[in-house]
Formats: structure tokens, sequence, C-alpha cells
């Protein structure tokens, strides 16, 4: 690829562009995990006695992928319609003739092409994993900061009753520790792939070699997991990272879907702590991190469901379903690591308006709690009563923009109970009707 | 809806009609799951005195979803967009006034309906389990009777090098018991939804009751786990359903593919038990059974997609995210828990035909063995010499149609090797190049 | 299927229970259709001197499906992977000895099939068709109607600059008649499906029949389209019908999502003519109809691209990918239908609120013109100073809650264009700032 | 991006590495198409009288895009979450100060990313087209070439009737015809987008513009489409795009899938004109071409669906949805592009090998034409007498692996029928029943 046209700068791609995901999941990134997978594989043929260990040290001293040329790689690969196989040629180039017979000795392009992908996964989930750990202590941090901020609780857009907005950060946080868990378990489990030219290695053992012993020192190298089989097409591995990615994804997307909602102009509940700037309107402070995170969640199941549909792979090695997990694979990689990134950015930064809230709070008039009031009255008047009452003072809350509490404060028929205590004021006030939020805040915010 | 208008008579449902996932999952039975939720919490809140003994006996007794019209709750279910609000309502009636206020008492929508939700999906896995693992058993034994049993390893649709059945089987057994993991760890995560409104549980609270602590006697009641928060717009039980189910899917899928590909007719190593029929050509035997588990292998990966972008749900309740949710579950539930059962079929009655398996394996007249013979010869006449001697005889063979073995057996470059103990007949027999296929076969149905 | 047990009332569907495209879809709908595809069969057969006029009129008699057993038919149609096959054997079994050779005669299960499939996509689609018709002719009297009502123009959340709702509303009417103009296409060209066994109409030739001519003939029986082909693995009617069902799904989901940004309760610029009840808030009146139909966007998508995976078909008829498209076509004709359907209702009963439009327009204190200002600036003071100028008003207006345009008129800097004529509260009077929305109004109802 | 760092040298992209559309649809492609769009916005203006056409010439020049760096662009663009808001500055600084104003003038980011999107949709598409058009007519040549080539029929993997390879062909030609027809639509329509801020076109008509003449102006200077309206919220040409690109992932997914069968070692019907090597079994020739063309068949929808949902884009412009769209569409372009281009070469170089189908036609012992002697026999014999005697010929043909011809020569119950000249091997000759496969082939290549 001559430096005047890259086909990928990040220009299409601002939730990753310069992020640790992108790096760790680019062409270079790929081509050193192939590279590593080669050499992990000689290196442990050497340890098992299968080959030479000079030839091991050799090789792996020509698995650094600076020694090559990604671009020339790939068009080279179109014939055989993989990457590994001119790799080898040029591995097998870049050693002394005496190691030449050790590079890529007995495998299949898939051994080495499904190791690098887990490499290449392991090391993006590491960085991925430290940025939801960054946003979820944010988070903790903003719910236990506000776990006494009420705002509205809103459903099918609508006031519904309030809520707080600690018990809404700790929400956001317990996803994200889902998410996190999901994550760590297949980061935990992503295996080696060695198999052979169809899954019974059987050339390491025509060459000597205990097939699953090699395997076993195959995983030791690279720090992978040791399959219990080669999973050529039992794809277990890749499909388990499309169910925790697209997790990760949804989660990330429900912070940030509320986090647009209580931007809006008219809510303004929340800001982040940067917005970012527009090109025509110098005024506008865009919730931009939100508005990524929000695309990444868009893309990402779509990807995953392709990865999902790949497990139906035929025979030893598809013809298409394998081939067609190796972009979506690094797609999702990317994404979620985009998101998580802005995440912890977002969550550090966002700045929250108690008194903006409280406005909203009060936009209809106590209407918020007329649950509370129905509870309330209900045993006292009769439930058809009490709704009747209810209703029509909420009717003249509403049309004539009066508080509730002062229409029912006023109100004959509750002359007497509230002369024995009944307080439609409290009774109103959105701050005594939150319920179990604090006790439920506290109670996620044990779980770390 | 009239006797004369079924909506869904599993006409356009083979896979499903008539099953257990299928009464599990259907209206008659999502009806009776909201009913158990009512009756349930109803219990629950006399169990902890917020509800008289009596009113929760007479709401339990009301709650069988005979005793309602499934249609009619229906079409009253579109002004609000759920069919909840009308199933109060016909229970309110069904009960006696004195416990008509105990009925739905500080719940929402969302809590009866997401918690019906996942009763269903626990009663319908609870049957895909059951069909798991019969079909993993009669794996286990298909793989076993086949340890030594070789047919091609095939890759990119062309012989590569040869394999066992027996590995094969285990293969798809191992997928499967992956499958059943997932789907036992989500089955045993299904929680009850309890939130009110908005998710504080307030109106529980202010009828008197500690909301986490009705929340937890509610979860005994339907013997579903209780969650640390409401999740009416934390989902992840719900994705994790839909993760486990397009993985389950996927494995089942890719057993189908290959059963698929080894009933071609011109292949016929395996063929159903009882094939299906076809309505022009009396002669033919459909493998149906792999075609309907394909077929819901290509439709559950896309509904798994739209229940993970369903997670990315603003507010406490989404106007669309939440409401998107219900027909995607239940058809996953159905697809998988047809395939399932389809799978119990078919690896029960799957017919092995190891004959035709040894004859496919000669069609290449012995070339399927021919890395064997690279990895042999290579260092007795070096890498370059034997590759060229090869694929001399390579050429030999197919264009002569004549066994490679009888071609190396003359080879003049090849007599003293020969007179020295080289077997061409026994290196180019491809049942003694099956590599671990054995061993991992064994290991492989040691997991339980 | 016992009265017991409805599998499908509607219960979890709530976008289209008792609508036209749910009956229209239903099996005892798609039953009909594949009678009226055997019944069009042996009429044309008869027309072609194939068959006797009497043995067509007597399978015509036959093919009312309220004669059938839907319920049956499924599970019989489980052995052989599909409902045709039961479907003829009762078929001609309800048809008179000598008519019944001429029942299914030389056809395949997958002619009755897709052409049953076309007949209900057609009848589906002239509902939706009408419904469509129905809603952008509310839309374009509420365009025409708020012409020249202002509201904030909102991009990332944020007040952006001023628009008209007239545009907004001509904006998603150009959106239905995009789908429309899309979905009369496909309406028009759906075709019948006629190839026998594997395509060839080998059979019907054998019979004495010239086969192209008698798919003419079953063509013009059922007044759908004569394919140039058969069309068992080469699916573009489906693909197209996928095609424009999610591009109508997307088009009404635009829609849909303004009403919802609209709709809440912090904006309140529009509302449902009725809204929908919450089961526990009764002041609530949630935008159910835009829920709705926002949740039928959010998953016509994924049914859609089952469809597209499904062209790539192999062989005469594909072992899946064919059984593969029938729920989910059906899915999209009902989510479609619904959605369609809803559209009409509220397009018919949105209520605007011009009031709260320019209240809100109010709430960035005139800095929702600063555009303006900055291009009527710029040449007068220089593009540096006039950016300084307002940014400093800006910050102004912002933190002090004064409106820009008095800010502004204070501003001595600007005292002398002033004098010369400049306008400040003119200038900030975003009803000034519409630029060519109401031009583009014009010219998209000009569209018919 | 340092050289030492591609994120993308095409390595996990055989399908498109080196090709046309990898090339119209890099970094460097979108930066050129962005400049190009800038640079004809200046000159629209200039044309119009709004700019100096001194300014419009001197940012035309600067238009280049090999004066700027993607990767600083990249990086830059996300703060706004765009790669406009920093290009604009660069182009500014580019131009002399004062052609500086006339820069991106009344324009917003969407105006200019959105149109650089149709721009490198157009010069794909052209690309596409021209690689359609040769692989149609290749397999014109093959369909005409083998009108008379029978080969067997196969329905759900099975042998059903003869067939003809001429047919087939036709058939892959006629799906990549209605590709071609949809593309072509598509490719005529694709708008420039011009808007400003909020779409009304207000920023220029404050400059002194008539909007929707400036978008026509616009539009002729790229040789778009002028829309009628602009559509950053209407995204008919993005949804346009997803479903055509789509269909025609599909319909060369449908050629491939069928050449994949085709290809298997125990069919070999066809190969591919020069397979692919293998890295461990020299002796291989994969199918490379059609594995690369079916793996973008499998990615090609997911794609397509995020597309279409983001046609429920709230809003002026939405916090997310378009954001989502700008990879995944790059990526339908690619796969769509690649797989075009793959085709081309696939057909091109197809070898057909007659009597490996001639062989294949064989294996059933005449079975392949049971369909036909039951239409010759039911009228002579009674279709329940033919059907026994038929049933039982065909398994005495298929247990004793002898020719059904011969079996019915020897049927006493014919011999009279034979006398009178029935002719059993004539009529199990499949040659004999390809019905209208001919006709039907002559028809389909009559199309152009």
């Amino acid at each position: 690829m001559s430096g005047a046209e890259p086909l990928d700068a990040g220009l299409l791609a601002p939730g990753r562009a310069g992020g640790a995901a992108e790096a760790a999941t680019g062409d270079r990134a790929f081509l050193q995990a192939m590279l590593d997978a080669e050499a992990a594989l000689a290196r442990a043929q050497a340890a098992l006695g299968l080959a030479p260990a000079r030839a091991a040290r050799d090789i792996t001293g020509a698995a650094d992928a600076a020694g090559y040329d990604a671009r020339s790689i790939a068009l080279r690969g179109r014939e055989g319609g993989n990457p590994v196989i001119p790799l080898v040629a040029d591995l097998t180039a870049a050693v002394a003739p005496a190691s030449a017979p050790y590079v890529h000795r007995g495998a299949t392009s898939q051994d080495i092409l499904d190791t690098a992908a887990m490499l290449v996964a392991a090391r993006t989930l590491d960085g991925v994993l430290t940025d939801l750990g960054r946003a979820e202590a944010s988070l903790a941090r903003l719910a236990a900061a506000h776990r006494e901020t009420v705002l509205a609780g809103r459903t099918l857009t609508q006031h519904a009753v309030p809520t707080t907005f600690g018990l809404k950060a700790a929400g956001w946080r317990s996803l994200l520790l889902d998410a996190r868990d999901r994550l760590c378990t297949v980061r935990g489990s992503l295996p080696v792939q060695l198999g052979g030219a169809a899954g019974t290695l059987a050339a390491f053992e025509a060459d000597g070699a205990d097939g699953p012993a090699l395997t076993w020192a195959f995983a030791r190298e690279l720090a992978l997991a040791d399959p219990a089989l080669p999973w050529h097409t039992l794809r277990t591995p890749v499909a388990d990272l499309a169910g925790a990615l697209a997790f990760t994804a949804g989660a990330l997307g429900k912070a940030a879907a509320d986090v647009l909602v209580l931007s809006r102009t008219e809510i303004a509940e929340v800001s982040e702590g940067s917005g970012g700037p527009s090109s025509a309107m110098p005024h506008k402070a865009n919730p931009v991190r939100a508005t990524l995170i929000a695309a990444a969640a868009r893309r990402a199941p779509a990807q995953a469901a392709t990865l999902y549909a790949s497990m139906a792979a035929e025979d030893e090695r598809p013809a298409g379903a394998w081939h067609a997990e190796w972009e979506p694979l690094r797609d999702l990689l990317r994404l979620v690591g985009g998101a998580a990134h802005d995440a912890a950015e977002l969550a550090r930064g966002l700045r929250v308006h108690p008194a903006a809230m409280a406005a909203d709070l009060r936009l209809t008039h106590g209407l918020i709690v007329s649950e509370r009031l129905a509870v309330v009255l209900a045993p006292r008047l009769g439930p058809a009563r009490a709704k009747a009452l209810l209703s029509e003072a909420a009717r003249r809350a509403r049309d004539g923009g009066r508080p509730l509490g002062e229409i029912l404060a006023a109100e004959p028929e509750l002359a007497a109970l509230i002369d024995a205590g009944l307080d439609p004021a409290g009774l109103t006030d959105p701050a005594g009707y939150t319920g179990a939020a604090g006790a439920l805040t506290d109670r996620a915010l044990e779980r770390s």
C-alpha cells in the first residue's frame, strides 16, 4: 500500500481512532500475532524435542512484524484466500535454510489465523477491561454522590414517578459489571488453535509428536487456553466473543441512551464534561461521546449475528463461514474497545445538574406523584372515590398550572384528613417518593 | 379469534409444530405465566403481611388461563401497547370485590410481562435441555461406535486428509455440551422482575413493604432468581438468553450442516433414520430433520441481534426497545426448542455408512494422504526432492486413475527405501493417517 | 390445536393485533392461498386442455380453507418439512376420484408454497398501501397547516437552528411516498412460482403442456406476474419484498422517532390524538402508536437480513435457506402492516402545540439563531471580530438568562450598525430564520 | 498513522485486497470525495454569484487529498465526532486568506460527509457494474454452450430430476442482471446532500442564495442527483444502497453456493479455472473465488440491516444513527465490489465437466427420472398400479444396483406396452427429461 492510499486511517471511525483497541486490532497487530503463533509453535515443538532449539530461536527471532510487508502479504493472500500462505513463505525465507523445515511445520493456515485472532482478542480485551473498570469506578462515585438526587423517572417518554440519579448511575454500573464479568469469562477461556490439515493433528503425530501434548505446550507459550479439541469448525470461542462483545456494546449503549435523553436542550439534566464542537454553530456542545457509544451499540448486534451464523460451518473447514468471521470479529473488538474508552471518559467527566432535575420534576405540577396519592387516599376514601377526586384534581393541576399539593390542600373533602395530619405538600414532594431507590443503590454499590 | 381464523397453527413452522417448545411459548402459555406472576405477587404480599391471605388465595384461584380470552386481551392490549392492562382488568373482575385492591397492587405492566417471559423461558429451557441431553447421549454412542471409522476430512469442499466419524460426532457433541452449559447458566439466573412504575418499588414501599424483601418473596414463590436491581432497562437476562439461544442454534446448525453434506446423493455417508417424503418424487428420502435445524440456525442470529440491540433502552422504560423484545425472544425459544427436538431425533436415528466412507476415501487415489508422504519422505530425500517426486506421482495418480501407493511402489528412486521397509501401500492407507483422532475422541467423550 | 391452546392470539403483538395485515397473513390465510394456488393450477391446466374442465371446477370448489384443519396439516407437515404434502393429500381426498389425478399435477411443494406466499404478500400489501395513503394524506394536511409553524431544529439532541413543523411533516410524508413507490414496484412484480420438481417444468411437459405457456396461464388465474424463469432458488421476489418492507418500516420509524422526542414531557410539542393508558399512573398519556411503530422499525431489519441471506440458496431447492424464509417474510408483512396502520392513526390524530414550540425556541435565549448573526455580522465587522463579539454575547445570554437580542441591542460596538438599520430583535427572532423551509415544504407537497 | 502501523492493508480481506472497490472506498478516497464536495460547493456558490470565482478556483486547487494528512484529521475528528470539522480547518488553512470565508460556507458537516459518501458509492458502483457485466457475459456464454448439458437437479441435497447446466448458468446470470438493474437504479439516483445546520438551507439563504437553486448547481458540479429535500434524516439514498448491495451479494452468493456444491471432491462437475493452493496439502485445488464470494454473501445482510435500522433517525440529525452508517456502508461497497470482481474471474474461468455430470446422473440407476415414468405409466396402468410397479422396480434398482430401464424392460406387465412402442431405455435417459430447460434458457438469454 503506497503511503498515498491509506485504506483506513480512522477517518470514518471517530469512535476508535487513535485508541488502544484500534492499535491492538490493526493489520500490523494481526500480522504480529500470526508471527507470534508461528514462533510459539516452533518453540513448543522444540520443547518436545520435535525441532532443534536453534530453529525455534531462529524462527522466534524472525517473528517481528516490522520485517514484513503487510500489504504484499494481503495481495498475495488473495490467491489462496488467506494471508497465512504468503506469510509462511516470507517467514521461511527470513530464517536460515536449516530452520526452514521447522516453519509452520505440521500446521494449517487456520491454526495460525485462529490463534492470532485469539491473541488479538486477548490483547484488546485487556484494554477494554481496563476502560470498563475506569468507567464503573466513575459511575460508582456518581451514584454515591447522587444517592439522594431526585429526578423524574420516565417511561415511554413520559414522566412516571420520581427516581434518583444515584439509582440510575448504579444501574449503568451494574450493567457494566455484568459486561465485565462476561468478558472476563471469555478472556480466560480463549484457546490456541491446533489441529493440522483437518483437525486430527496427524502431521504432527507423523512427525513424532503427541498431538494433544503439543497443543498444551503451544498454549503455554502463548498464555492462552488449551482446548479439548481442535475447533476449526467448533466455533465456541468466536461465538462466546460475539456474545460478550455484543453484550458490552449494549450495556454501554444503555448508559449512552440515557445521557442523550438527559442532555437534550429542553432537559439539560446532565452534560458531557466537554461536549463536542459543531462545524456551523459555535454555541452548541454536543454529547459526542454518548453519540459515538450509541453508534457502536447500533452496529455491534449485526456483527455478532454474522459470527453466530458462522457457527453452522460445514466439514472440517468451511468454504465461507470461516472467512466471514475475520473482519466482523475485528470490527466488534474495535467498536467495543472504542465505546469502552469513550464511556470511561464520559463517566469521568459527566456533569450532573440537580437544579434542572428539580425543575423538571415540577413540570407536571405534582402529577408525577399521583401514584403515591392514590396509594395513600384509597384506603381512606375508598378506591373509587379516591380515584375520582384525584382525577379531578389532576385535571385542574394540568389545566390551571397549579401545584397538585395546593389543590388538594384546598379540597374540602380532605379537610378532616388534613386536620388529622395528612400533608398534601409533603405527599406531593417528589423527594418523598423515591421508594427503595436509596437501598437499591447501596446494594448495587456493594458489588465489586 | 374465531375458530375460522387461526393465526398460527404451526403451518409455516414444521420445525416446531406440535413440540414442547411450541406449547410452552404459545399465547396461552404466556397468559398463564402472567397470571402466575400476578398470583405469586399477591401471595408474596400476603406472606409479608401486606395483603390478606384470603385475597392471595382468591387471586391464585382466579389465575387459571382457561378462564380468560386471550384474543380479547390481545385486542384490548392495543390501546396501551401491552396485554397486562386488560389482563389486570379481567383478573380484577374475576375475584371477590374485597380481593380486587390486591390485584397487581403496586406493580407495573412490565413487572408482570418480564416475569412471565422469564417463566416461559425457564419452562421452555427445561425441555430444550432434556432434548440436548438426548441428542448428546446419542452422539456419544455414535462417537464411541465409530471411533475407528475413517472418512475423508474435507476443507473448502475438497478432500484434505482422513479423519474419523468418531471425532466428528464427538465434536458435534462437544458443541452441544457447550450449548447446554451456557443454557444451564442462564436457566439458573432467570430473575423475577419487580420495580413498580419506574423501578424504585415506591408503590410497594408506600404500601408498607420493604421493596427488596418483597422481591425476594416474589422470586421464591416462582422459583426464579432474586435480582439485585429491577431490570426494566438493565436487560441482562434477555441478552443472556439471546446469546445462549443463538449459541445453541449455531451448535445444532453445525451438526446439521455436516449431515446435509454427508447425506448428498453423491456422498451418502450418512442418512437420516427416516428421511422425509417428497411430494413429486417418491424415491427421494430427504434429510428433513437436518434441513429444519439448518433453517433454525439461519434464523436465530438475527433475532438475537434484535434482542442485543434492545439493551440500549432509554429511561426507566423505553418506547419501543422493550416492545421489540417480546416476539423475537419467543421466536428464539421456539426455534431452538424445535431444533433441539429435531436434533435428538436426528442423532438417535442417524445411519452411518462406513462402506461409502471408505469408497469416497479412494476417490483421490491416495492423494488424501499426500501430506503424510511429504512428512515421511522429506527427511529421507530432502524436502525439495520429496516434493518433486510426490508432485509427479500425484499427477500420474490423478490423471491415470491409479492408486498413489502403486505408483510409489514402482518408483525406482524409492526402491532402496522400500527394501529398507518403507511401505507405500501402508503409507497410503487412509486408516493409518488419522493422527490423534482416536485420542481426541476419547478425551472429548470423558466430558459429561 | 385445541381451543385451549392458542399459539398466537396477538397477545405479544399489540402492533398488529386485530388488524388487516394480521388476518391477511395468518395460517388460515396461508392455507387459503395454497388452496387458491392449487385451484388456479388446475384451471390453468384445464384452459390449456391438459385437464378436464370438470376436474378444475371440482378442485376449485374444494379449495375453501374452511374445509381443512390447519393444525392437522401443520402437524403432518413435520415429516416432510412443509405443509403442502399433507394439504395435497387432504385436497385429493376432498375431490371426486376422477378429479384426483389432476390435483397438484406436475407441481412441487415449492410451486404452491411460494405462489401462496406471493398471494399473501399481494393481499397484505394492498392494505399496507391503503394505510400509507391515509397516513401521507394526513401528513400533507399537517405540513400545509404548519408551513409557518416554527420549532427548534435539533441535531445531536441539541437545538441547532430553527425549522418548521411543516418541513418536518413534509419530510415524513416524503419518506412514506418513497416507501409507497418501492412497495408498489414490488407489488406489481410478484410472480407465481411454477417449475416442478427441479425447475424445468418437466412433469408438465411430459403431460403435454408447454411449460412456459402453462406458467403464463397460471399467473393470469391469480393476477400475479409471469416470471421469466422458475425462481425456486433465484429469490428476487423475496429479496425485493424484504428490501421494500424494511424500507417502509424504517420510513415509518423515522416519523415515530420524531414523535417520541417531541412528545417528551419536557418538550410536549406534539401529542398523540389519544395516548395510551398506563397500568399504574392514570395521569399518563403515553405515545403508544409511536412506540409500537418504533418497535416494528427495530425488528424489521433483522428479518430482512435473514431473507437477504437466504438468497445464497444452493442447488435447485436448498436444505434450509428456503424454509428459513417463511416465518420472517410473514413477520415482516405483519410488522409493516401493523406499523402502517398505526401510522395512519397517528398522523390523523396528531396534535401539534405551536405554543410549546415557541416556548422551547426561547430556551437558548436566542442562541438558536447565532448562526444567522455570524452570517450577518461577519462581513460588517470582519469574521474574527464578529465571532469574538458573538461569543461574548452568547456567554452573557446563557449565563444571565437574558435574550441575545437585548444584549446585542445594548452593545456599543453595534450602535452605528443599529442606527443604520440593523435590527437585533428581528435578527434573533427564530421565525425570521427558517431559510428555505417554506419553499421546500411546498416543493415536497407537490409530489403525489 | 506511522508507517509501522497499518490498520488495514487488506490482510483480513482477501475478497477485496488490491481491487478497485478497495481503492475507491479507502480513507484516501473518502478524503478526496469530501474535498471534491467542498470544492464543488464553492464553485456552485461562485456560479450563482455568492462567492468570488477566484475563491472557488482557490478552494478547488486546494482540494487534492494528497495535501492532507488523513490520520491527523481522523484523530482530530474524535472531538466533534466527525472528520469534516478538522478537514475544514485544514482546507481553510490551505487557501488564501481572502478565500477562507468561502470554505464550507453555509454548510454543515453532514452536507459534506453525505455527499462524499454518495460520490464514493457512485465511483465504486461503476466498477461493480463493470464486473457484473463481465460476469454475466461469461455466464451467457456458459449457458449457451451448455444448453444441452444434462446434470442432476438437486433438492434438499438429493437428486430430484435432471436439469441442464445451461439453465443453471442462465439462472445465475438472471440474478446478476436483476442485481445490475437494482444497482443501476440506485446509481442513477444518488443525490448530493445540502441542507445546512438543520436542513433548511438557512445560512445559504441568509447569504443571499436561493437554497434549492444552490443545491441544483451543487449537484450539477458533482454529476449527482438533485434531491427534492435535504435528507439528513430522510435516509432513502442510504437505504436504497443497502438494499441493492445486499441483493447483489445474495445474487452472487447463489452462484457461489452452487459452484461450491458442484466442486466437491465427490461431485467434481465444475472447477474453478485456477483453484487456490492449500498451505498443507499441495494436491488440493480449493474453490477459493467461490469461497470468498460466499463469505461476502454471509456478511452483507447484517450490514444492510444496520443501515435499514438507521433510517429511524430522530430530529434533524440523530445522535448515533448517522454515525452508525459510515463504516457499514463502506463495508458493503467493499464486500460487493470484491465479490463482483471474484465472480467475474470465476465465471470467466469456470471449467465444466459434462462427463462427471453424466456419471453422477447414473448414480441412482435411473431413479432420477422416476417422476417421468409415473407420468407416462399412470394413464396406461392406472395411477395406483403404476405407482406400485414403479416402487417395486425402484427398490430393485436401488438394492441391486441395476438400471431402472433394464428392470422395466424385463417387466412382464409392460411387455405389451413395449411391443406397442414404449421405450424403457429412452424413458430412463435423463437427457430426455429436461422439460422446458432449453426453452427457458433461450428465453433467459434473450434478456440483455
